[in-house]
């Protein structure tokens, strides 16, 4: 089958074997991916990744375990041991032994077909087609921030920056009942979160009230700099998204405004698709383009465009 | 009267008028005051302070309101302006109009005389010795930590660093039900908390087994980086000393472990003096040795040595 991986001589479109699941695994057809700045770090040489790229999908079961095969469904990427103290307590995705789809031990779903343990599995409700079900994966990211911290209703929240994390973080603390206003450098994504009641600014705004809870989902030092001094004395700074550099970082702001920096990662699946099915979250202004898997190297290349959206890959074999 | 304070040409003990108390305000006779990390650092430059230094104090109001005269007290540090929107929303410690005692814009306790707003003076029970109750601020420093974080009964917790915040918060978290571990590279320190029942280890331990809370009180880059490595995925980390050097920081461990970081300064006095009236905390292993206000240089000069522990300052005029 076809497929987008990385080996040691770089980035292809390649011709490989078709996955052979474990016992308690799914092969699924995959209908549509999603390119993620995870994967152009991984590209770039980020934890030393070697094999199928992508951990942004939705696609059909083709086999594993009933009730599986036939339905439709996303996935879950972190591939937890399931026994271990932290398993055992409840953060599987923290398990120390996980593999990570697409990302850590584990080929990923730019191919044709993808295997995924059942336990990963979500199915998609009918109403939630293909380009809105593979944002699954970052908007649960986005839902990560409620089950993190307690948002009170009406609470003022900043979001810094309008990438796509920053759009999804901003339409989920505005359903959750927070007060939103997003700080970006594209005023021309702004539009579709004024309809929906957002607020925004530019990203070079002056005298920015702080809130008592912000997030950083800029992925620059720069940005979290600012996002830092936007927080209130003892408020919640968010950090949705790791700064590839070390920044030099001054650290007494946060103890003399004894401020709470709370690190965020992967999420929780279920109110994602909650969400996606009512209609709650709008994914199609956050599509940046449309590309076939095998120009995949193409459509790297346009998500590494600074400041590019969400670049789809359709995975379908041409019929 | 004699003052320890710091101008243009440096720190000295110098004579200065009496302080004009404005309305609301107390005269205190200072007893027995406390030279405190950030103390150096004012002395280094840190904030431009020029004035007497000091803001760890125990003594007797000698003039103000009724009831306050002839009473024996220690006071909080941050004086708020109390009608700001910080302040009416009981933040005061955080108003950014406040100045701080001996750290911003009003003169310190490292002199005969000081001059407390009321509102911030605690009466000191009888039954707590000036040396002890001269420890009322960085006690409350480290009761901070339980004012901002949920320690639940049994958790496992490590306390970084044993100067003297972190022999403090490891007393108040042993005491709050947490099972404390103290890291440090002062094993001479350790033997009065292992006789109260806390365990301890050398700075340089291998394997130390994570923990889901910890406390960095060590200070140093290096050590906000051992602690970071030493906190559970979706633990907390209180940041309880600001680093002077702006250090290299990797950020992504934060967000890949999920980790809270927590900055933590001032605390609330009725808890620390309540400690100390019960004996549930220690200070006098805490104290490095005694000097007079007139050998003020000398007494700094002893507190900036390496590792150092409490340097107290007696500065009640020679009978």
């Amino acid at each position: 089958m076809k497929a987008l991986a990385l080996d040691d001589e770089g980035v292809a479109v390649v011709e490989i074997p078709e996955p052979e699941p474990a016992p308690g695994w799914a092969v699924v057809r995959v209908h549509v991916a999603g390119i993620c700045n995870t994967d152009l770090e991984l590209v770039r040489g980020y934890m030393g990744f070697r094999g199928v790229l992508g951990h942004e999908f939705v696609g059909t079961v083709e086999s594993g375990p009933a009730p599986w095969p036939g339905r439709r469904v996303v996935g879950e990427i972190n591939f937890a041991c399931g026994t271990c103290p932290v398993c055992l307590g409840g953060l599987g995705r923290h398990c120390p032994a996980r593999r990570v789809l697409g990302i850590v031990g584990a080929d990923g779903a730019f191919a044709e077909r993808v295997a995924v343990p059942v336990a990963n599995l979500h199915p998609v409700p009918d109403e939630v087609r293909d380009e809105a079900a593979v944002f699954a994966e970052p908007l649960a990211a986005a839902f990560e921030i409620l089950e993190q911290v307690h948002v009170e209703p009406g609470a003022e929240c900043l979001v810094f920056g309008d990438g796509k994390l920053g759009l999804l973080a901003a339409q989920v603390l505005d359903g959750a009942g927070a007060r939103v206003t997003l700080v970006g450098r594209h005023p021309d994504r702004h539009a579709f979160l004024q309809r929906r009641g957002i607020a925004t600014m530019p990203a070079d705004a002056e005298g920015l009230p702080p809130a008592a809870l912000v997030v950083d989902a800029t992925g620059s030092a720069g940005g979290f700099a600012r996002a830092l001094a936007a927080t209130r004395p003892r408020g919640t700074l968010v950090l949705k998204s790791t700064i590839a550099e070390q920044p030099q970082i001054d650290l007494a702001p946060i103890v003399i405004h004894e401020i709470r920096v709370v690190g965020s990662r992967c999420g929780p699946f279920a109110p994602a698709l909650r969400a996606l099915a009512r209609g709650q979250v709008a994914t199609q202004p956050l599509i940046a383009a449309h590309y076939d898997l095998e120009d995949g190297i193409a459509a790297l290349a346009h998500a590494a465009r600074p400041g590019a959206l969400k670049v789809l890959l359709r995975c379908r074999p041409a019929a």
